[in-house]
């Protein structure tokens, strides 16, 4: 059967701040310029997630995106949506939210919920200028 | 020569019902929802048409997209444009009109008017949230 | 208190056909094209709600977006969303479902739930290159 | 001359919270929701200025739109983008951060660099969903 | 009968240069900035017509969009599209091609061909940041 | 560490057109079309320049967006915005600049300032409908 990539759009909008804890003001600064605001700022983030597989026989999906769409809210939406990454968000608790690790948590959030017989890609929207893409490796 | 991909975007309307003749009605609206809707519901679908090869040394030219727009027109937004892909598109009479599967009829009609050196790349938008990419495999 | 204007974007994806019943064949086609197709096509309709009225001084709100957000999907996408607009939607058995007619039934249908000091306007995307906006004059 | 309405996009990203402080936190949460996290979530916002005017013979232009630039370069996107819109934005600290309240903050912060002849209309996209207008009245 | 604006997107592609004759470089380029580069640059501009009026009972159309499409193509595109605006269209030879000239123009054009009850808007994107509206005032 | 893919977009406006100088006007007209006008005609070009390699540890960073945002506008912006592509830019005064070869040139000017272990892509659109992907092969 053809393989096929079929893409879902979410979105979630949320706040944060980039430093490290061990790094001095100043070398959060030079490293993260405004993103370093101690009172945080934030984004609309746009999410594209993205499976690939056969398609079935006898429905025609590769996946039902409908089911896709519940997950993806239960899962990431209600996780993250109008939340303070940096303090409100487990994963973040020790990890810089920066574009990139956010897409790696999420990748691993939906692993556990999608058949592993199908590919996982994750686009994210930090803003419409700047986004990022990860698929697992 | 470099390789570069050069796409093209498209689009059209059309009506569709997503449905298994054999399956009891229960079954259907079970695995389809709304979109097994007896009396149809339609998109407007947005195609990207993407083709990568070489670049011709003279032209400048992967693939004069005018001829691509052309090709698109004829092959593809003719037989589909204001269609009700169940009842009036010969592929879609046998088989589901799923995103998934509405690529993979565009790349199969597409394949037999590009020339062979050139690798197809199909992106079909059902709605601006759910959409689907295929490339042959 | 300044007076602002406030809008919220909703889709809803139907089927429908434009004709006339007392019409020719002929004369439908002439008036109408490819729209007049028999059996359907449809669109993935973009529709934004805009409302006109002071700021509250309380809140800061014009209107709750939240709410207009629940009014726009019990009273529009409820009703209109994966339907066939001329088979199954009431308003449309005896009125052609152009564009500028579904405005002005979303319009009547909204004006009963939003409060009278507020001023409504109806902006629909019938495709990315078509649309129309209507305001109740 | 004719009477012309020029436009210039702008973005800036914040962190903002609603509430009030007289009111309880169930208060607060029945009239904000989500919105009155106290940990600030944030988003990207989009504003459109646009002026409207007489063409200038000599110039063509209504207003330059370089100079349109850095003017809200300078008053709006210093003063905003990548800030915590309550604590750190001087207007925001008695006045609830809601779309429509930023829209007037930043209509009045223009008006006092854009000659008297010209009036101004403030978009301003929360989301893309959700998003405002004002004109002064 | 209820008042409805229709809007039709078109666009095309142009050269263009800012400049007065009769001022010295040095104020071209203070005045019009790299604008006024000698050897042109150019744009993908984006167009807006819109029609104001009531909605015909019969047809339920404020106008025929498709009629529409094929005026803007004729009058419009075919003279405006893939052509140098300073050195190839008349209009331009004694008058500044900036946006706003452009618009004024585009609506001249059309209104000969427009019916005299139907009001009309040209908005026209120079770039996705800048641009303007006008509609005959 | 995981391999992400960062993205930036950014844009330039430019003029240009397409012929080979030892073509008749004939041939030039019927490979190139209204590309070949004499007079030039112009685009907006938006371009996205994407980054693939592990995430860093310490900042959570493929790479400082920031730094690349500068990287772009001075050695992509600041050559090519409001030029006229033939006649200005040294690159395309022996090769054509179609979409391909301008793709293939941005890639050589970023590759020698972007490290070594980072894959570029580059994805350039001529129009919102015309555009090409080139990484490097």
């Amino acid at each position: 059967m053809p393989k096929v990539t079929v893409h879902r759009k979410a979105h979630f909008n949320a706040a944060h701040r980039l430093y490290r804890e061990e790094w001095s003001d100043d070398k959060n600064f030079e490293v993260f310029g405004k993103c370093n605001n101690h009172n945080f700022h934030g984004h609309n983030y746009e999410l594209i997630v993205s499976l690939t597989g056969e398609i079935d026989q006898e429905t025609g999906y590769v996946y039902d995106l409908g089911k896709l769409k519940r997950i993806i809210k239960i899962e990431i939406e209600e996780a993250l949506d109008h939340k303070n990454l940096n303090l409100e968000v487990e994963e973040f608790k020790t990890l810089n939210p920066t574009a990139e690790n956010i897409a790696v948590v999420i990748f691993n959030k939906l692993r556990k919920h999608i058949p592993l017989h199908l590919e996982i890609e994750i686009t994210l929207y930090e803003t419409p200028r700047n986004f990022v893409t990860y698929s697992g490796n």
